[in-house]
């Protein structure tokens, strides 16, 4: 699995860093994007991701910094001439946004858009290879973390033991793999259950959307690989700014991941007054205050940035430079 | 007065041209914004230009390419903490298309946004320093061109006439330039009407959106210094692609501006199929195409090039590299 970051500011974009957008790929082809704010298709055309290939967009919440992309992105899938139905999971009014926009605009799409609201998920299988569900968060409006785990984990044969047993590599060891049981020339009958050894976990990222209650995943987070979540501000300047924007600070969820001893955490959705550099107002007092409760691998992203999560559920970042 | 270019590109971004958009200034405080497709405010966040200046944003037609940069255009402006009043100048559906978006996104804004519909521009004084009127066009929605003209125009002074009178530099001098009739010394009234010189041309700055009929322009070019006008294909394009789309060839807008006696044509919203280079699908062919039948000053616009139109109606581009 694996995760590329389109924009990483929140609210604004600024020279360096766009507003949200995260592509998203699993075991399986294609890929999603979760959030598009504005420009979105833009970074896209600084990656090798293609429009082609997209296979479902996950809004988080409505704000604009999430979603205003959404209808130009769409527009440019249609100019090149996709005809795939793309899904659009979100909350219900993201259909009212779309609609909206598409109908002034008079715009008409070659392929077909299908919504699944956000509290419909459940019973959807929007992917082929990742499962999906939405946890709700605490927002000035309706927002949400979506939670995708492999659907699929491939089992290996427990080769010691077959050889154990005078088992040769050969065709047996084939349908055995596969999850057949196989015949062997004396009639002994080998039952692939007894002779796979035992999956690893299906790996989880949670991809967050804003939210200023970082426990209300503490229990997702306790069995994912990977949380994906808004740290706005330092905590310093979240006091300052007061609770109203509904934001975390970069303490808050340190705290929550390492209560939940979740092994990789990336910060994101940085408000625009953090910069490059030192002093209260930078990149390091955000990543500081992190560091000082978390004890698991820390990340915070920038765009471009590209996360591959390991079948051991080591996640490396390949930094863009 | 002067332009820059914020997106030159048709329909989509490419990695070098964005959607249209253009900032004028004119010989007042402050500057305009005609169009406002997706990532304008990116293209200005690499420009000098901020939106606390911004008085106005006239748009041309509503398709996406056009106005998708519009509503995060004015959330940053919100989040800047921008007070002062806006106006919107366009298609009337413009203000569903914005309160559709600001509600769905629930978006407020710190600073009015002034409605104005295009075809109610002709009463309303949108800028101090220049006069605006719409004219329609022709496209698959409505469609409208922008122009704008210096309110006042600056006299001078006929010293030659006034030392041949005998009147020599000093207050009177600056009393007529004022317009005020002056009193001399000998009780003689000097009229500033009869030693002013004849004001020269205000300038005219024509602003198209997509058209697929220049023609339509030809009695406003007659009579201006600048037309800036898509040139979405060459001629050889827009026969294959056929007439559905209703744009313009370099070919056709190069000969109405020929007839109009134009002095100067600028180019721009370029199908992206158009790259550097030669070769029928290039720049090159385009702006062949154009100077095979047009003799004014011919100019073909990039992403953040600047033009200065000087009071002799010299238009200067200054290039971005």
């Amino acid at each position: 699995m694996e995760f590329q970051f389109l924009g990483t500011s929140s609210g604004t974009p600024s020279k360096t860093r766009n507003v949200s957008g995260l592509a998203l790929r699993g075991p399986g082809g294609g890929w999603s994007l979760v959030d598009c704010g504005e420009g979105t298709q833009h970074r896209i055309l600084d990656t090798p991701l293609s429009l082609h290939d997209l296979r479902a967009i996950f809004i988080t919440h409505l704000h604009g910094d999430h979603c205003y992309g959404l209808p130009g992105l769409l527009a440019s899938a249609g100019m090149l001439n996709r005809t795939a139905p793309l899904a659009l999971v979100g909350p219900p009014a993201l259909r009212t946004f779309i609609d909206g926009v598409m109908a002034t605009s008079e715009l008409g799409l070659p392929y077909p858009l299908d919504y699944i609201a956000v509290d419909g998920l459940a019973g959807t299988p929007v992917l082929p290879d990742l499962a999906v569900d939405a946890i709700a968060l605490s927002h000035r409006i309706p927002s949400w973390a979506y939670r995708f785990t492999e659907r699929t984990v491939e089992r290996k044969l427990d080769a010691t033991r077959l050889r154990a047993a005078g088992i040769a590599p050969g065709p047996v060891w084939g349908e055995l793999q596969q999850g057949l049981d196989a015949v062997l020339d004396d009639g002994r009958v080998l039952h692939a259950a007894d002779w796979l050894l035992a999956p690893r976990k299906a790996r989880t990222v949670i991809v967050g959307g804003d939210n200023d209650d970082p426990s209300l995943l503490l229990e997702a987070a306790r069995t994912a690989e990977v949380l994906i979540h808004e740290a706005t501000y330092t905590e310093e300047v979240l006091l300052k700014v007061g609770p109203a924007p509904m934001h975390s600070s970069a303490l808050r969820v340190a705290r929550m991941a390492q209560a939940a001893r979740l092994p990789n955490l990336v910060l994101t959705h940085f408000s625009p007054r953090y910069q490059d550099g030192a002093g209260p107002l930078s990149m390091g007092a955000l990543e500081a205050e992190a560091r000082g409760v978390y004890t698991g691998s820390l990340f915070l992203a920038r765009d471009f940035d590209r996360y591959v999560l390991g079948r051991d559920g080591t996640l490396a970042a390949k930094y863009f430079l």
